[in-house]
């Protein structure tokens, strides 16, 4: 017997019949002798929906508002679920994030978790009720509904597998693994039997829609065993959790497991990222602290930063990137610090893709970004933007071009398989 | 200055144009000077799309989970109600059931309320916030999310204004006061400028779509006054409150207000009920109380009931009617219970009307019921069952002469305005 979180996504939650397939999913485990909490997504398309509606609001809309509108999402699928598993004869109840409780601080629209209380919530479990969690959710300090950013889900459903001490933490998705890239933009893409989590932290933080970043992080962190697999199986398959997906271990577990591993494991593309020039900024201390000093008081989080100096006028220009979600926050910020920053124009570009390359191999090995540059050269694709880390290099580049730079990189690492 | 709570119904609140529209009456509420708080219900629609996805979860779905799914459409409202006035440069916040708190009883899918602490909401208003706050929702004793019926928000309303102690609680919908009858059926329907508690209360109970009941038992009994009107109004029309609705007062205001009253004040017709009847039951004590006990006890509510005595079998027919959307509850009770219960068969009609009159003139004058029957009659109306009050008579009738009824009953008390 083992005690088990189960997380499904929005496209497996989309609509009576998926859920109710959900629902034999869940039910198989706990005839299996497990203890099972399940964490849910809002129904596909549903969240979009709702944001729109905030947007049209007020596009400076509050953020514990809108926390209060989409939180609604993951609300409806929860009770639902229960319901479900309930026909099937199981025992089950939702719990919402303000009843578990899930404590967040109070970083409304991107909160982070705090604390789970989860004696109530493993009481129940041990009574054989199963546990069903509205992921993304949680509550403030101050009593108000927070919500975890987008695909928050896999963080929730990571934080209670750690709450809740699971042996494992099933993440269900509408693909069957971990690719080397994803399938849709390159056919022959693998699938990887195991990664690490900084490997998935970082493929997760540059797009790959497989799991959110944080939760990745909180796996790390936590120690928390993460499997991800697929929802999309026939009722006759074997239970789900029999159909190997993709492991997330640590490094040392790797090497046991997979001595033959390749250079790169991943390519990840990710356009949500905007990209923003201040002109002519004073070249002086402080100058880049008053861009960013303010930015990071609003949660709003820049990646990439390029500062080109010309020495010769005493000025520069920044560049950087911003979510998408965060433009016109972002802009709305940074037109009222005008005078205080000192800059002469402000350009956006949403038209701009990430793309990065990942592997814990790139520690011991020379040339990865050599190679990267070259494929890249040899098709005229042009790079605007550089970051490196110890086990990733990103390069950011126009939109137009993704799918071709992810096809150039995915042969030119050798990745291709049959 | 007064203290004033506004309510908006599902029309009001459907869509984003509308929403806005809602924010810009509220506003011109709060610069009159006024302490505002808004009861919003779930945009039209909304509720039925999700109480439809409790059925297909599962046909006999557990209320609480029930409660947990159909609340969330109010609290997107509110959220987006908030971010309106906070667009029109009101400060504004919401307030969820659970957060005010709105206690209620457990009795999940039709809870009651018990109390409403509004100590912080009295003093979020007092700082010149708007109160936004969810309709047809509240919190158990159990902490689990409740909500209160079927247009429950209207109670919400009166609630919360007795709660803060308002001078008066409007309650906006998509009709301009109260009519004789539904406007639709009978083109000559009068608008009422006053009514009783008691008759809106009558009314209420028995169709017109204008209040709901508990609303109006709760306004009675907290002596709240409640002024129906519309909120369909231009934007260049003077203040909501300045066009006449209906004012609902007491028996005592009436009479100072409205001397020259005609006998019977309206005619609703509810097609919402549905028919059982259970045949061949043993004519002995208790057997009644078999079958109704159990109801009350699933908080089910039986209107009207009918007994036929065969005295020669020592058998009765039993009939009564309960709400439409308890049938299968209802069905599924009384299956269980056949032995106990001791009937032959069990039948049910949900293809039923009640029509009622009602008038507080009706306590003193005789005929009302004789002309009633008479006039159906005369049309080759069959009526299958009666109940009456002090102010009000109700007979059941088949559902496809509904509208018929309604037009021979509106000529025939001398109804029919210009």
């Amino acid at each position: 017997m083992a005690r088990i979180v189960m997380k499904f996504g929005g496209t497996s939650m989309a609509g009576t019949e998926r859920i109710r397939r959900v629902a034999r999913i869940v039910q198989r485990q706990q005839a299996a002798g497990h203890e099972v909490a399940v964490v849910v997504s809002a129904m596909a398309g549903e969240t979009d929906r709702l944001v729109n509606f905030c947007r049209e609001a007020n596009p400076l809309y509050d953020p514990a508002e809108y926390d209060v509108v989409v939180a609604s999402g993951e609300q409806v699928t929860s009770g639902l679920l229960a319901m479900h598993l309930q026909a099937l004869g199981c025992k089950a109840r939702s719990w919402l994030g303000w009843q578990v409780p899930i404590k967040t601080d109070d970083a409304h629209a991107k909160a982070r978790i705090e604390d789970i209380d989860a004696d109530a919530l493993m009481a129940s479990m041990a009574s054989g009720e199963i546990a069903v969690i509205p992921g993304f959710q949680g509550v403030a300090p101050t009593g108000r509904v927070t919500t975890l950013g987008r695909g928050g889900s896999d963080t929730s459903a990571v934080a209670v597998a750690a709450a809740v001490k699971a042996d494992r933490c099933d993440i269900y998705t509408d693909v069957d693994g971990v690719y080397t890239t994803d399938p849709r933009i390159v056919a022959k893409a693998r699938k990887l039997k195991n990664v690490t989590y900084e490997e998935m932290l970082e493929l997760a933080s540059v797009g790959s829609k497989v799991l959110q970043t944080r939760s990745v992080s909180l796996a790390m962190k936590e120690r928390v065993r993460v499997q991800v697999l697929s929802s999309f199986i026939d009722d006759d398959a074997p239970a789900a959790d029999t159909i190997p997906g993709t492991m997330i271990v640590s490094d040392e577990e790797l090497e046991g497991l997979d001595m033959e591993r390749q250079l790169i494991t991943g390519i990840a593309a990710d356009k949500n990222e905007a990209k923003i020039t201040l002109t002519r900024i004073a070249d002086r201390p402080g100058a880049v602290a008053a861009i960013f000093g303010p930015l990071a008081a609003a949660n709003i989080n820049v990646d990439m930063i390029i500062q080109n100096i010309a020495k010769d006028r005493g000025e520069t220009d920044v560049t950087f990137t911003v979510p998408i979600s965060d433009l016109a926050r972002t802009q709305a910020l940074l037109e009222e610090r005008k005078d205080t920053i000192g800059y002469y124009r402000m350009l956006a570009n949403s038209k701009v893709a990430k793309i990065t390359v990942v592997g814990v191999g790139m520690r011991s090995h020379a040339g990865v970004a050599a190679t990267m540059f070259r494929a890249l050269a040899d098709r005229g694709i042009n790079i605007q933007a550089i970051t490196t880390s110890e086990i990733k290099v990103s390069v950011l580049i126009d939109e137009d071009e993704t799918e071709l730079a992810v096809r150039v990189l995915h042969t030119a690492y050798e990745m291709d398989g049959e």
